[in-house]
């Protein structure tokens, strides 16, 4: 059966409605010079270098429809690239975003899925300049284009952690799937307020789980590392799992955290700590030469985490 | 039945392995900072305003996985976006790609669909800087965005169209369904010397169909067109489409040309004609004040083309 482009998807009646409410909902930006409606949008940075990323959401992978909201589902496509942007130190500015909807979902699905995009992407001061939404017969997917920049001070790589330094961790980790993957607040502004205050030699967020994002974090910066078990901070619902798992295997393994996992000196480290004007991160481990990493246990013995096949070694 | 997030997909060996051979395979960019393989690509441009534009590809729908190959599939995805930039006369600069991909097909199509884009890219200078891979059950879909940068005589919309204007279009139309959608040159090459040679008042690439696309142009610049039933270039394939609808009829609504239509002044239109230098665009019909378009037959008599529901109309 060959494709039909006589009737192109794009000029569905209701397609082009929704297009419509989109353009006229979406917030400018400085310096944007065109928004949605044209071939292209036109955004005159100012300067600094360009952070950008992307994520695509899928459906029954990263949400199920019948489980949460639409205004979720596209609050959640905008955070996980929010994340991104807090990973690096970076302010997030402009966005684009491209939507595989079924059309069994109907118009109004459409408007809450993006009015999911747009509440969280004002709140963070991100305009979105551009968009591809089409319907099909396939389940949902979601691309979010994000584009940032970086401070003065630069993009926070995962290369640059050093012997000795302090690792930590912005808050509790595990049994993101009872709802936290859908809700977080991506940790921009901890970001940027741990930006000015102290020199981040390397940062992450943890969207694989904090021993899979540890691991790229110190296969970047060629070191190893030890966490110690007693202050990995572990969320409520890490707790609550009905299985055989303990809460820090689900704190070490589960994905969808989006803290942010990050490296600097033993004096920023002391220094961080002893502030009581920023949202206390959590001091969980030290860098090392060793590869790979370990765990001070709660009576002080050692125990190496593989690489691979570690789920429920704990 | 809760998502699995303890096994991320992205953690999957074989998508791994792929993200390394993307990040190998990828070329590097003028000014590019950091590449793929942390939270965000950092790219430092040039001070030229940028262009932003975004397309989601859907199997099905923009293509079919077993009646072509998947680096045809990459190449469309690259290319479809890159009429977007062509359509501005901008000069296309770096991409980002987004991938839902069907399981069941395997490492070597994911590669070559990659390849397919990479190429693309590399033939048009364009550094893919940064993605998204994953695996699921459901259908492929691809999403690229595409940055380019503003020559210095300003991005060229859709909305400068003025009355006596002459309207062209840059090569045959119709039948792009044959296989055109899938090889076709993006016009962009085109598009920077049409912008050197003529002060080109609004142009649009023909995605929806020289029909559809015309009302847009003309609706962003409050005018309507006649356009020349013996001047439209009809596509050899439009000739041979199987259906009772006359090659113009096709050339007229199919979609996926990925032709520039644009307008330029009647003295610089007679110029563009007199020319032997540039591939010569077709000067297809005039900008007049009455809204919406009309075709001049070829005895003479004038045929309103009504917005809607004008299939088969000839």
């Amino acid at each position: 059966m060959p494709l039909n482009f006589t009737r192109p998807v794009v000029s569905d009646r209701n397609e082009l409605a929704l297009i419509d409410w989109i353009r006229q909902r979406a917030a400018s930006a400085p310096n944007l010079q065109l928004g949605i409606g044209d071939d292209c949008a036109v955004w005159q940075p100012r300067g600094s270098p360009l952070l950008f990323t992307t994520d695509v959401l899928m459906e029954d992978v990263d949400f199920r429809v019948d489980e949460t909201t639409a205004q979720l589902i596209g609050r959640k496509a905008m955070a996980v690239n929010l994340s991104d942007i807090a990973a690096m130190a970076g302010r997030p500015l402009v966005a684009l975003v491209g939507v595989a909807l079924p059309k069994s979902r109907g118009f109004e699905f459409a408007k809450q899925l993006h009015e999911g995009m747009q509440l969280l992407a004002d709140e963070f001061g991100v305009a979105i300049i551009g968009g591809d939404t089409n319907t099909w017969d396939g389940p949902l997917v979601i691309s979010v284009t994000l584009i940032g920049e970086a401070t003065e001070r630069g993009p926070v790589r995962r290369s640059g952690a050093k012997l000795g330094d302090w690792l930590f961790v912005t808050g509790p980790l595990g049994g993101s799937i009872f709802g936290h993957h859908l809700t977080f607040t991506p940790r921009v502004r901890e970001a940027l307020d741990l930006h000015r205050l102290v020199d981040l030699h390397a940062m992450i967020d943890l969207s694989d789980g904090l021993a899979a994002d540890l691991h790229h974090l110190l296969d970047e910066s060629s070191v190893g590392a030890t966490l110690f078990e007693e202050t990995i901070p572990i969320s409520d619902a890490a707790h609550q799992l009905p299985d055989s798992r303990s809460p820090l295997d689900h704190a070490l393994s589960d994905g969808e955290d989006f803290e942010l996992l990050f490296a600097v000196s033993a004096d920023d480290g002391r220094n961080l700590i002893s502030r009581t004007d920023v949202t206390s991160p959590r001091h969980i481990g030290e860098i090392e030469l060793q590869p790979g990493f370990r765990i001070r246990t709660r009576d002080g013995s050692l125990r190496e985490l593989p690489r691979g096949g570690w789920e429920h070694s704990f």
